[in-house]
């Protein structure tokens, strides 16, 4: 009981400790990390200050080519491509970038991610060789062209036309009305030469579903091609750095070979093959390239909460505040709702950093072998990690602001531009309700495969059983789910309380979509929709999971006691405030009783004054140069025991 | 039971539903709420766009300009100093003014506000005649110069001196160090001609607390006065219009006249009078002023919300949504999730609305009568209100901004200003951290004073006995408080809940602070911190239930059925929305079982699939005239049965 064994407060972190935790936040692609943060520096960020939006983005082209100059185009290209083949790298480099300027990251992410991608995953040899040197040196800015006004997240419904003329061994690329006009396209507007486009194929009258071309879109004086029309998307709220644009193509002619036809070919006469007979399956191996595009964009939204986190934690340590007793020099850190609110944040951080880690390795794994399960599952976790990870990030951000008052409001702080910048990270690469409720499809269709042959009745009672049975054996008796059995500081009772979170959710939510479509005739999308509040809770709730299992399995695998330590009480903060901020569930369904919900909201008061000393050392552990973070208020403290590189 | 009597969807408003809701909504004000609308869709709002930041600052201050000339200025000065005497009226032009630009906004705040209600309540005869002509008109911009920038809220530790030199009768300013400036004074930086400054008085010696004076600070030409330094604050996240500097005094000298003296004379002698005689008694009427500040920007934060919400739904009406296997003409407001984005956002609105109304009218009232228990439940609710309604704010527009998806981030939506430029309400006026825990030591001592005789053990019983009867008498025996007896859409069953966890939380907070205290030694201020979490729940749930209330109120007295009909469900979903966020508190101290918990969450979805229909109506009840609203996606679109005016 975590009443009688009050641990006391660590000690401020020591260097040591702290080289040894960044170390574990960094990975195995710590040395491509430290490129990164070096190749940042030497930008000169500040560089953007003050520059109208047209100079700003011709400024962040600039930063790409610089960028480009040191390798980072490249990197998941394999050897034979020029690049060094590491997509984990790749994955972490952009993530470090997220630390700086966010207009610089995402037109990383559209040149050599999107538009490099498409080329590279869905082109051939002959589209490597003519595409990839230009599109890892700049030398040929591109777009991905994929989203349309009317259908921002729906690809498969897109309307771009793309007709061969088998007479001409051509194909014909048309935008039929406003709402198939390709939009928020990035690069579009200025500096794109080139566009991966993404349309709807018709060969002689068939239908062949959506494949990518590459259409060249702006001559190299930088005169749009004929029958292209490119519209400035205007002012944003951020990121006014990224050059989007709409794009319309009236009859645009390209070549035969501009079809990216790795996975769909139109022969000289019009014949269509593809090596997957599906075309749903078609499909979603070509939508495959949006997956990486989702974990860096998780990945960065991480990294940017670490920013705001850095800032405010510094300044936290630094401002006096008056008026509760304390005597004058009591930062503003030493207040319970200031570390209620930096770091419980700073737990989540970690944690789906490992959620992270695995999620990218499993990538990399299913790129050599993909198809099958490992795949589905990876899919379905960059797309809840996504969701979850940059919603994590707008939280936290506006805390962090918050908690650094009117500081946190000047322009000169940063917060603005973080918050700005980063805002449609929510909303984009896939809107965060939208994704959740594919990771909850996923979640259904698994779990429907276990039960094919039952009927509702013996479903319901199978689920029952096997809950049960699986929390007896796991956790003894339910009787163990009261105070005096819940032990908050132990890992497997903390896993077993995701666990049967997640599994209930699951459960009763397959039960309702049953009940909905089988006794009241629902068709079964709209009983979907009549669920979705459940069906992202339960989404939620798996990523939670795999973020403390994987983020256990991390910290225990740390050999340095004084780092797993400190690790240790992250992974307990984590996941209390997981079971805090949704403790009602448990007690709802008779996993807790009332005073292990207190309990809980105890033991994260008392984590937070265990962690409280050791807050500037955590930051310092994120590795984020000054240089990066450019605000006057998160000048470290002379009174930090840690140092920052 | 709910579930036995689902009430059908309502039907879209009529105009005249519509009409009523506006005219509940803006309560005995409309008049004054009507000119206000009228004066901002003639200033030409959408003239600041693409200013830069010193020609914005000036176009706000002709706007300010032209809002004097129509008579904004003067209208709660009273009637003899050429104003209305309309308090009431003047926090509901305020309020009114949110819709528009909030750069503006707060310009009218500094000006007539904060500088000219300094002079009106702590001046006398001769200040009025004096200055509250050029307050109403502009003809004298003014400066409200009380922050300091090593003391943001704690105005009884600021640190300027005013030093009362009897052989010159000059009171001598002067600003001792950096930590010392005035910093973030609106209308400083460019404009201000004169400042009500707040300082330490010191008469032969003796200091004499804070006290205001009326100090020039640049001459008609614009030129700082001698002694005066001011420096500009710089670049903000938002509010860029509104001109925040800091200033610093060098032995400044203005005359003995220059001393706001209603509450403390000093005469020609350096003889100090005060008709209160206690200091602390002395600096809280002083800072009196402040109150309607934060009524103000309370409202204001509402209103903020409703420009938010209305570009949002209507939004929702038109953009169609794919890919969940309803048919293409589903618009976004048919989904669930989005419902429960907006819709309990406006239920949110319109109960603190009601909440802001009683503060509004017992403000009022306590103008008249100032003093006791009603000035300082006055004061509390003001402080809690702006809390609680501002963070709505954030939540509310952030989540509108994510409603509208890729729509919502281009800046010509508005949703990039709405945010910047509000995200400010949060830690000024009183940071809400800070607010909150003033709600609670009010909400503590109320609650001592009914315990003085007690010892701890005795209170504790007492106030378990008190707890349980009064539950019993009001509700029936706790056995009620089951699924089965659970009444959500009884307005008297909500209100025991909102009253018993208003009454558990101060109970157990003052018990907590009483054991640290007495049995751990603590001190006091020290053990409230610790507490700190507490406190500001407690804080909450006070707002809460008078929102609740008041609301409630509010609604019985409607006498139009259908009106009150839509009212009501409003009203559930607000006390639901409530119960369900914290629902985990009701479950933990056995108001709730398990099922009572489900039920709840069940009943916000059921009151949202059927306030739906209502959606569009809902938000033109808010009035807001779509020269305000500025937002190409907000167009009403075609299939409203409502209508704008």
């Amino acid at each position: 009981m975590a009443e009688t064994t009050v641990p006391d407060p660590l000690e401020p972190l020591t260097r040591d400790v702290v080289a040894r935790l960044q170390a574990h936040l960094d990975g195995p692609s710590a040395t491509v990390r430290a490129q990164t943060r070096e190749a940042l520096c030497e930008l000169g960020l500040e560089k953007a200050e003050g520059l109208d939006r047209e100079a700003y983005r011709d400024q962040v082209l600039e930063w790409l080519r610089a960028l480009a100059g040191g390798g980072a185009g490249a990197r998941s290209f394999p050897p034979e491509l020029g690049g060094e083949g590491d997509p984990a790298g790749s994955i972490a480099s952009f993530q470090t970038l997220a630390h700086g300027d966010l207009s610089l990251l995402v037109k990383v992410g559209v040149q050599f991610g999107l538009f490099g991608g498409a080329v590279h995953r869905l082109g051939t040899e002959e589209h490597h060789r003519k595409y990839l040197p230009g599109v890892a040196s700049v030398d040929l800015p591109g777009c991905f062209a994929m989203s349309e006004s009317g259908h921002g997240s729906d690809v498969r419904s897109i309307r771009t036309m793309a007709r061969y003329d088998a007479a001409a061994q051509e194909f014909v690329l048309h935008t039929p009305d406003d709402d198939a006009r390709k939009d928020w396209i990035g690069n579009a507007a200025r500096h794109g030469r080139v566009a991966a486009v993404f349309a709807q194929l018709d060969v002689a009258g068939e239908a062949r579903g959506v494949h990518a071309f590459v259409v060249p879109i702006r001559d190299e004086q930088g005169n749009l091609c004929e029958g292209v029309e490119i519209e400035d998307c205007g002012d944003k709220m951020g990121l006014q750095g990224v050059d989007n644009g709409r794009i319309r193509f009236s009859a645009v002619r390209v070549p035969r070979e501009a079809l990216l036809d790795r996975y769909g070919q139109v022969g000289e006469d019009g014949s269509y093959t593809s090596s997957i007979s599906s075309p749903g399956a078609r499909f979603f191996t070509m939508i495959g390239a949006l997956v990486q595009g989702r974990i860096c964009i998780g990945s960065a939204g991480l990294a940017v909460a670490r920013n705001a986190l850095t800032i405010a934690v510094r300044w936290g340590e630094r401002r006096r505040q008056f008026g509760t007793g304390l005597d004058m020099d009591t930062p503003l850190m030493d207040y319970l709702t200031h570390q209620r609110r930096l770091l419980p944040a700073i737990a989540e951080s970690y944690a789906l950093q490992a959620a992270c880690d695995h999620l990218t390795s499993e990538y990399v794994a299913v790129l050599t072998e993909p198809g099958g399960e490992r795949q589905r599952e990876v899919e379905a976790l960059a797309a809840g990690l996504k969701a979850v990870a940059t919603w994590h990030m707008t939280r936290t951000v506006q805390d962090a602001r918050e908690c650094c008052g009117g500081k946190g409001y000047l322009t000169e702080n940063r917060f603005a531009s973080l918050r700005a910048d980063s805002d449609v990270f929510v909303t984009f690469e896939g809107d965060n309700t939208v994704l959740l409720q594919l990771v909850a499809k996923t979640m259904l269709s698994d779990y429907a495969s276990q039960f094919e042959d039952l009927d509702a009745v013996g479903m319901a009672r199978h689920l029952t059983t096997r809950s049960v049975s699986r929390l007896l054996s796991e956790s003894g008796p339910l009787g163990r789910f009261t105070r005096d059995s819940a032990e908050p500081r132990d890992a497997s009772w903390q896993g077993s309380m995701l666990r049967v979170r997640e599994e209930r959710l699951i459960d009763s939510l397959a039960r309702r979509l049953r009940r909905l479509v089988q006794s009241e005739g629902m068709d079964p999308l709209r009983a979907l929709s009549h669920c979705q509040d459940h069906a992202l809770k339960t989404a939620i709730a798996q990523v939670e999971r795999i973020a403390h299992e994987r983020f256990t399995m991390a910290v225990e695998a740390v050999e340095d006691e004084p780092t797993r330590e400190v690790l240790t009480r992250l992974r307990d903060l984590y996941a209390l405030t997981v079971m805090e901020r949704d403790r009602a569930w448990w007690l709802e369904h008779g996993f807790f009783d009332g005073d292990t919900g207190k309990e809980v909201q105890r033991e994260v008061n008392v984590l937070c004054g265990q962690l409280r000393p050791a807050a500037l050392g955590l930051v310092d552990s994120f590795g984020i140069p000054d240089a990066l973070l450019r605000a006057p208020i998160a000048v470290a403290p002379q009174t930090s025991g840690a140092g920052t590189d």
